[in-house]
C-alpha cells in the first residue's frame, strides 16, 4: 500500500520539500555497537583495477565508430550582440559534417534568459556556432572560417561595479540576484541591534574570496549518438538523470527516449551538477550529420564557461559579552556569480547556524558580471563565508583573551536556531578535543598562545583552528534495487554516480553487510538511466545518507526472500535463519548450514529482485559538524606560507569505509589549501579574458604542497538521521580549510590576511601593516 | 511474504519443474469479453521503424573502435584426430592479433564429450583454431598459413548406419541418445496388442522427412568486449541469460561479470536457444589481443555448424474399429541428431497428444552422425512426426471410407492421456470448422472426396487437412519492471529478447493496457542481462504466455502505486479511482479527472517502479490446437506442386495483436511449405560434405511460391492458463503445413508421397507407383 509523505531535504545550504511514495517499512536503524563484517571496515575501491589500468571508460575514452569531433565558436567579446553569422566557407571545407548556430536551433536555454545560441553574447565563451568534423583539427580550422559580426557592448566585469545603483544592466532580470522581490537575501532572527546594545566587545572586518576554478581532472563533455528517435549521451555529469531531463526538454522529446551514462566519471566538485549546453549541441550535431559526435571542453573551456566558486566580499560585525557569549553577528555579502547563474551560495551558512545566538542578520547578494557563471562548488557559499566567520571570531578570542577552542565551547549548541529544535546528532565538541589531541596538543588543552611556538630564522610557527558545519543529511527520493544471480553473486542497481568519491564501494559495502555476503559477490551498477531506478545527483554531501539507505533497504528486502524460499528447502522458520557470509545458517545448529548457492541451485533460473527507497527525513535538523587545526609556518621575509601539518575531526554519522572517508578527507583538504593559498582566477579587468585558465598558470596544490594530515571521524551512528546512520561526508573536510590556516598564520605572526589566497604578496601586505599599526602604536 | 511453490512447465514438447518464489497476490485473470483499449486491436510493430530504416542495431550491426574480426579453422574432415598444430606462421601475418588454439583453450563444451577445440574431429566444421585479425581478409588470409596434421578416422554418415547394431561408436556416450539406460525414449500406455486386436482396420507406412536447415535472416554470430574484468557479449541469440550462462562457465567468471547484449534479433527458429562456442571464441581472442573480437559466421557455417532439423524415419502402426475409433497407435521412429546432440526432438508427440486413443506406444531414436548437429527448429519433432501421423490417418480415413474431418471429429477429446486431466482450453473442433469455412466449404462440410476438383490439363486439384497440437503454455520464470518516468512515459524492463516475432509489440500492448496509457508512452527494454531482472528463452511459443503476465503484473502494480498516489493529491479514495488513456479519472465524476502527468509533477522525481513476475502454472495441461486445410495443384506430368491456398486456424487462447499474429502465421505456414516441398540438406555421402549450405543452393520458400493464405485465431482467454488468457503462437502454424499438402496432393492424384520434401521427382514417382499398381491391379 503505497502512501504519500511530505519530507525536507537540506541541499547545498537550502531546504527543499520532497514527496515519498512509501510502501512497506524501512528497515530498523543499524545498531550501534553491534559488530559489522563489512560496513565499517576499510575496503579498498571496487572498481580501483579498472580505474587504474584505464580499462573504466570515462566519457573522454568513449568512441564509437564513424564518431565525429565538435568545437564551438565562442564569443571572444564580454557583451556583444551578434548581427550575423555565416557559415557557408566553414561548410565547404573537406571534413565538416555538420554545423549548427541559432539559425538551426533556436532553444530556450536560459529560462527566458537566454538562448542555446543567443543573439546576445554576455560573456567571453557564451557559444556562437558549433561545428562536427572528422576530426578535431578540422573542427578548429572550421570555426575559424566562420564569420561573424558583432556589436559590441559595454560589459561590466567587476562585482562593485555590477551593484552600483544605476549600473548598466547587463541581464534581463537584473545585476542582482532577487530574492522575493528584493535585491538579495535577507535573514534574521532575534535583533542584531538589540545584540550589538547588549555586547561588551565588538569585531568587525571584511573579508575577501577569490574565484576558485574547479579543475576537476576531467573536463565536461559529451558524446551523443542516435538510434533512429532514441538519444544516448555519455555525459561527465554528477547528475545522469538531471541531464536526461534537461536534453529532453531542450529536444522536445520524451524522457523515455533519452538515455544518459556516466559510468566513471573524473571529478565534478560541483561543476557538473546542472547541464551545460554540450550535450545539447553533440545531440544537434549528431542529428544532423546522422553519426556520432563528442564535444569535450578543453582545459580552456572547463575554466571559463561552466563554473567556479565566485568571489566574496563579507563584511562581518560580531558583539559579545566580556566573559565570551556571542550576542550578535551581522554580515553583508556579495558574491560574484557570474552572467547567468539563477541563485548565489550560502556565504551566510556559518553565520546563521554554528554559533549559539539569539540576534543573527544576512544581507548577501548575488551580483551578475559580464563573466562565465558560478556553479556549486564543494560546500557552496560555506567554504567562504567560514573563513570569514572564523576569522572574526578569532579576532574575538584575541580581543577577549580567551582561547579561541574555550571560546567555542561556550557558544556551543545542541539546537537548531531556525527550527528549535535540537539536531539529529551533533559531536563537534568531541570533534575539538580529538583534533587538539590529534595535532598533539591532548584534549581540553589550550591553542598556543600567538607566537608562543619556536620559530626558525624568518620561518614562524603558528596554530589555528576553524570548525565546520554542513547540511549533508540526504533524503529522498533515491531508488535501488539488488538482484541476487543463480551464482550467488549480486548485482545492485542504482541510477546514481560516483564522480570519483568511492560510492561505490561504500554502497557495495551496504549492500554487502545486509545481504550477509561478501563484498566481492557485489557488483554495484550505476551512471547509467536505463538499467536502473532514479538515484539522485551526487551533490550536497547527499549519497550516502540518501542512496545508502535504499540500497539496505532493497537487500533486505532480497534478504527475506533468500531467507524465505532458504526456509523452504531447509524446512525451517524463515525467522530462525540467518545470512552469513554467503551461507544460511540456522541459529544454534552450525552444522545445519547451507552455502546460499545450494539454495539457488533449487530455484534455478527464478531470480530473485529487492527493491528500495529512500524514506522520509525525520523532522530533526541534520548536519555534520568538524573542527581542523593548521599547523603552518609563515616567512616573514619572503610571506610565503608552508602547512606543515592538519588535524581534521568531523562528525558524519556511522563510518561505512574508513579507507574512502579518509580519501575525502585528504582531497578537501588540499583543495581546502588551494583555496587558502594559491588558487586564485586571474581576469584582463579591460576584456574580461581569464589570464589563467590553464592548469600550468593556475595553482591547483600538487603531492609536494601536501602537509601532514591527520584525519579522523567520529564514527557515531546518526540513528535519527537514517536506518544506516551516516552523514555525507564529501564536502565537511573543504569548510574549514582556509580559515584555519588563515587563524594559524596569524597565532604564528600577528598578521591578519583578510583576503584568500594568503599569497605571499597578500602576507607581506598584511605584516607590512602591523609593522605599521606597531609603529604607530609605539610612536603613539 | 515470499512462498516456494513447485510447478509443471512444458517447453518443447518436455514437462520441467520449475521453482517459483511468490510474492503477493497475481492479478484476477482479464475477464473475456470485456473493452479492452489496446489488447487484442492491430497495432504496428513498436520498433518497426527502427527495424526498417536500419537504426535497429543487430549483433551484425555492431562496430566498436578498434575492432577485429575473427574466423575459425574448421575440420575438412569428418572424422580426424589432430596431431599437431602449427600456427607461427599465421602468428607472423601482419594484422594478426590473436590465434587461438586448443593450447591456449583447453575449455571443457560438451561436458566430458568434447572440448571447444577437441583433439578429435567429429564433423566437417568443427573448431581447429580461430584467428582475430585486423579486417576479415586477413583473418581468412592467417588460416591458410595454419598447418594442421590429421589422422583420418572413418566417418559414420548415415542414421541407418550409425543405428545398426557393432556400428563404428562416433561418440563417447554412444551413437544412440540413451534415455533411462535404453536407446532411445520408449512411451507406453494401454496395451497397443490389445488395440491392434480390437482393431478392424489397420495401415502401416513409413514416412520420412529430410534434413531442414534453419537459414534464420542473420547468421549467428557475436561481438565480444573486455572493461577490465568484465565482459560484455552481443550475440544474436534466443536467450541472453542462457549465454551468460554459457558463457561464464567456459570462462569461469562470476554471472556478474558477464553481460550479455541482444536488443535486435534477425530470427532464430530454435537454432539460436543455445549457445554456440563463437561468443566463448570470440571472448578468448578478445582477451588475448585487449580488442573487442567480431565473429560472425558466414552462411555456409551457418548452415553447417550451429543446427538443423534432422531427418527422420517414422513408421507409423495404427488400427481403428470399422465406424472410426482409433484403438491403437503404435509408432517407430529415428531423428537424425547430428554428433553433439543431447536430445532429440519430440517426434512421438502428435501420436501421444493429438487422438483420444488408450493404446499408444512410441519409441524415438535419436541417431548421432558425423554430421553438424540438430537443433531446436520451429516445433521440432511436431513438424516432423504430425506429417508422419496425419499422412496416416489420412490413409486410414481412405481405407475406412470416412471424411479426414468426420474421423477426427469422432476421435477429439478433452482430457489429456498423460494426466488424466481436461486440458485448460481446447477448441480445436472450431478449428477444424472455421478452415473448412474459410477455404470456402463451410463449417461442418466434409473435405471433398479424391479426384473430385476440377483439373486443368495436367494439374490436378486436391484438398488436404492436418491438425496441430503442441504446448506452449509457457510458464515461470519470468520478471519484469515498470518504471514510470516524470513525463509519464513507461519503461518496461524484461531480460528477454524479441527475436523478430514481435513479442516486443505484444508486451508493449499489456502493459499500455493494465497501466490505461496510450501505446506509445511505452518504451519496452530488452534484450540486455545487464538492465532487466530474468526473462526466459524466446522458444517454445512461451515468450507471451511467459512473460505477459509478469509485465501486466508489474504493471498493476505500478498502476496500483500510481492511484494511491494520486488519491492523496485528489483526495479520493483509491478504490474509487481509475488509470484511462493517461488521465486519472473518478467514477461517476468524469470532470474531476487529472492528467496523469498532472500527478507526477506533484512527485517529482520519485520514481514509480512495479514489479511482476510470472506465477506458477495450474496442474491442468495447456496447449494450443489448430487446423489447416491446404488447396493445391499437381502437375502429374512434371511432379510439380503448387499451393493456391491455405486457410489456418489455430486455438492461442486470447490474442493480443491480430496483425502480429497474422505474421506469426504467415511465416509458419511458408517455413512449412518449405519443408514439405523444396528444403533439403544434400550430403556427399562419401566426405560428409554438405552440398547445398548456401542460400542459392538450398531452396527456401519466396514470395514467388506464396499462396492465399486466410488465417485466423480462435480468439478464447484461456484463463486456466494464465491471467492474461494467452498462449504462444509462435510454433503451431508450422505444425500442420506439410501434412495438409501431402493430404491435399493424395486427393488431387491418389499418390501418396511418404517423404519430404514432396519434390517434382518424388511426386512422380509416388504417381509412378501408383499407376504400377492401379496397372498390377488391373492386370490380376
Amino acid at each position: 500500500m503505497a502512501r504519500v509523505i511530505k519530507t525536507k531535504v537540506e541541499i547545498e545550504g537550502r531546504v527543499h520539500e520532497e514527496t515519498v511514495v512509501v510502501e512497506g517499512d524501512e528497515p530498523a536503524a543499524w545498531e550501534e555497537g553491534r559488530e559489522y563484517s563489512v560496513v565499517g571496515k576499510p575496503a579498498n575501491r571496487v572498481d580501483g583495477r579498472e580505474r587504474v589500468t584505464g580499462a573504466a571508460r570515462y566519457t573522454y575514452d568513449v568512441n564509437l565508430p564513424g564518431m565525429l569531433h565538435a568545437a564551438v565558436l565562442r564569443s571572444p567579446h564580454a557583451h556583444a550582440r551578434v548581427l550575423s553569422i555565416d557559415t557557408s566557407e566553414a561548410e565547404r571545407l573537406p571534413g565538416v559534417r555538420a554545423v549548427v548556430t541559432r539559425d538551426e536551433a533556436d532553444i530556450d536555454w536560459y529560462g527566458d534568459s537566454g538562448k542555446l545560441f543567443d543573439s546576445t553574447m554576455r560573456f567571453i565563451g557564451d557559444d556562437v556556432a558549433a561545428v562536427a568534423a572528422d576530426d578535431l583539427d578540422i573542427a578548429h580550422d572550421a570555426l575559424k572560417l566562420i564569420k561573424v559580426e558583432y556589436e559590441v557592448l559595454p560589459a561590466v566585469l567587476s562585482i562593485e561595479e555590477a551593484a552600483k545603483p544605476g549600473a548598466l544592466e547587463i541581464h534581463p532580470r537584473g545585476n542582482i540576484i532577487q530574492h522575493n522581490g528584493h535585491n538579495g537575501e535577507l535573514y534574521s532572527r532575534g535583533s542584531v541591534e538589540k545584540g550589538f546594545k547588549s555586547a561588551e566587545v565588538i569585531v568587525e572586518g571584511t573579508y575577501r574570496t577569490s574565484t576558485q576554478m574547479h579543475n576537476s581532472l576531467e573536463t565536461h563533455g559529451s558524446v551523443a549518438m542516435w538510434e533512429g528517435e532514441e538519444l544516448t549521451i555519455w555525459e561527465s555529469t554528477q547528475y545522469i538523470f538531471g541531464v536526461r531531463e534537461r536534453v529532453a526538454r531542450a529536444l522536445n522529446m520524451p524522457l523515455s527516449k533519452v538515455r544518459v551514462i556516466c559510468e566513471y566519471m573524473g571529478g565534478g566538485f560541483g561543476s557538473k551538477g546542472s547541464t551545460f549546453k554540450q550535450a545539447v549541441i553533440a545531440a544537434l550535431l549528431a542529428r544532423i550529420a546522422r553519426r556520432p559526435v563528442k564535444l569535450m571542453l578543453d582545459r580552456r573551456e572547463e575554466n571559463t564557461l561552466v563554473g567556479n566558486r565566485g568571489e566574496t566580499v563579507q563584511k562581518y560585525r560580531i558583539g559579545a559579552t566580556r566573559d565570551g557569549l556571542i550576542t550578535a553577528i551581522d554580515l553583508e555579502a556579495m558574491t560574484g556569480v557570474g552572467i547567468y547563474a539563477t541563485w548565489a551560495a550560502s556565504v551566510a551558512g556559518p553565520a546563521q547556524d554554528l554559533y549559539k545566538c539569539a540576534n543573527v542578520r544576512t544581507l548577501t547578494l548575488g551580483v551578475r558580471t559580464n563573466m562565465g557563471s558560478q556553479a556549486a562548488f564543494r560546500a557552496p557559499g560555506y567554504v567562504e563565508g567560514m573563513f570569514g566567520l572564523e576569522s572574526a571570531i578569532d579576532e574575538l578570542c584575541e580581543k577577549l583573551g580567551m582561547d579561541p577552542v574555550d571560546f567555542r565551547r561556550k557558544n556551543h549548541s545542541d539546537v537548531d536556531h531556525s527550527s528549535g529544535q535540537n539536531y539529529s546528532s551533533k559531536h563537534l565538541l568531541a570533534c575539538y578535543d580529538r583534533s587538539l589531541e590529534l595535532i598533539g596538543l591532548g584534549s581540553g588543552a589550550a591553542l598556543p598562545v600567538r607566537g608562543s611556538l619556536p620559530s626558525n630564522g624568518p620561518w614562524r610557527r603558528g596554530m589555528g583552528l576553524a570548525s565546520q558545519t554542513w547540511g549533508g543529511g540526504g533524503g529522498p527520493p533515491a531508488h535501488a534495487l539488488v538482484r541476487i544471480n543463480p551464482d550467488g553473486t549480486v548485482e545492485v542497481h542504482c541510477g546514481m554516480q560516483d564522480i570519483g568519491t568511492g560510492t561505490k564501494t561504500a554502497l557495495s559495502q551496504i549492500a554487502a553487510e545486509e545481504l550477509g555476503v561478501p563484498l566481492d559477490s557485489i557488483r554495484f551498477r550505476l551512471g547509467d538511466t536505463q538499467k536502473a531506478p532514479f538515484g539522485p545527483a551526487s551533490w550536497g554531501s547527499i549519497t550516502t545518507p540518501s542512496v545508502g539507505p535504499a540500497v539496505r533497504m532493497a537487500a533486505e528486502d532480497a534478504r527475506k526472500q533468500l531467507l524465505e524460499i532458504a526456509s523452504f528447502f531447509m524446512e525451517t522458520p524463515a525467522s530462525s535463519l540467518q545470512l552469513v557470509d554467503g551461507w544460511v545458517t540456522t541459529e544454534g545448529r552450525p552444522e545445519g548450514r547451507k552455502p546460499l548457492t545450494e539454495i539457488l541451485d533449487e530455484i534455478g533460473d527464478y531470480m530473485v529482485t529487492g527493491k528500495g527507497y529512500r524514506g522520509p527525513n525525520p523532522t530533526e535538523p541534520i548536519r555534520t559538524w568538524g573542527a581542523q587545526i593548521a599547523e603552518v609556518e609563515v616567512n616573514i621575509e619572503t610571506g610565503q606560507v608552508r602547512v606543515l601539518k592538519i588535524a581534521a575531526v568531523h562528525d558524519v554519522g556511522r563510518v561505512i569505509n574508513p579507507k574512502g572517508l579518509a580519501s575525502q578527507f585528504y582531497g578537501g583538504i588540499l583543495q581546502g589549501m588551494g583555496f587558502g593559498l594559491t588558487e586564485e582566477r586571474k581576469v584582463d579587468v579591460r576584456t574580461g579574458q581569464v589570464l589563467n585558465a590553464s592548469l600550468d598558470e593556475y595553482k591547483v596544490p600538487t603531492i609536494a604542497d601536501t602537509p601532514i594530515m591527520l584525519v579522523e571521524a567520529i564514527d557515531k551512528a546518526d540513528t535519527l538521521a537514517n536506518h544506516i546512520g551516516s552523514k555525507g561526508s564529501g564536502e565537511p573536510p573543504i569548510i574549514p580549510t582556509a580559515a584555519a590556516i588563515a587563524n594559524a598564520v596569524y597565532n604564528a605572526t600577528g598578521a591578519r590576511v583578510k583576503e584568500l589566497p594568503m599569497t605571499p604578496r597578500r602576507v607581506l601586505a598584511a605584516l607590512g601593516e602591523l609593522r605599521d599599526r606597531q609603529e604607530g602604536i609605539t610612536s603613539n
